[in-house]
């Protein structure tokens, strides 16, 4: 059996780490699927999606704020659109991540969280979520 | 139904994004599967397989030519090729993307594009495709 | 057929590349599976897995001392376990591979090694890897 499921994400600042991982495991839970594995697949060039610590929220601010100051919006960029630092920035943290299903569950350790990263903000974003069997 | 492709990319510079998704489009027309996905895999280690911006070529310039800055060749590395930095760059790219395959095409939004990414080029590089139904 | 396997893998500095591919080979040969893929998914937030030169070791070294040079431990950041570059360097990296499996073998280009990314150890890491026909 495999799924194609939609999410809307709506973001609200420039920079931002969304916890998605209750959404995806309702989705897995609504699928049937007990053993298999989650695409997660962001159909964006200005976003990403993540694994974090799902704990402490400083650390997504620390990660946010450290992303900025590695690669800051106004670095001389040619792009017209002033938004080359999102590119670089949601093309290091990567467009998809695959995530184990085990009985019924999404396979996450105990500290990992699921997010979804927004990088130039505020937009309505899609994601989207292959659920497979096997 | 699963298909192992071999393509063979022949890049002319030393940092160098090109754009792979009609080869990635017409491989899977060919093999049939109208449902699944495709691992785009890269067998080396100073390459790597991203996506990104589709239309404005100064996106990719903007991302080369910062990766450099934040990464350059000359950095005072050990490993005697002088090339440390192309392995850094790939591995913070990553060397495989996964992509969804819906009603027999790459499932992309609209403004993605996939990119092999030569970085310590030019070279001749191969890429490995699998496409899987399901 | 599909087989979920888990690793140990004990860590012994706070930043450390370990060549995991002799034991996915053995785990891959084990389980039977000629052709598929086996994803690599670790299952914490300072830890990552990656592809790299399986040569000299000095790219090892170049790799994580550049990083380290990039996002330094002591940067100034708010968590309080002061591991936020550890969060950092694994997020870029990346927390799982999918490798291809042909003829019951790994399909990795020649100098391609697969690695274990400690960025906060000494610890006991686990890993788990799914090994799926198809």
């Amino acid at each position: 059996m495999n799924k194609l499921i939609n999410l809307e994400i709506k973001t609200d600042r420039r920079d931002q780490f969304i916890d998605i991982t209750s959404r995806l495991e309702k989705a897995v839970g609504q699928s049937g699927v007990k053993d298999g594995f989650v695409l997660i697949f962001v159909p964006h060039t200005t976003a990403a999606v993540t694994i974090n610590e799902n704990a402490d929220p400083s650390v997504k601010s620390d990660i946010l704020g450290y992303l900025e100051k590695l690669i800051p919006q106004n670095s001389g960029f040619a792009h017209a659109e002033g938004n080359s630092d999102a590119h670089i920035k949601a093309g290091l943290t990567g467009f998809s991540q695959t995530i184990l299903i085990s009985n019924g569950k999404l396979l996450l350790g105990q500290w990992q969280g699921i997010y979804f990263c927004e990088f130039d903000g505020p937009r309505n974003r899609k994601l989207i979520l292959k659920i497979s069997s096997g």
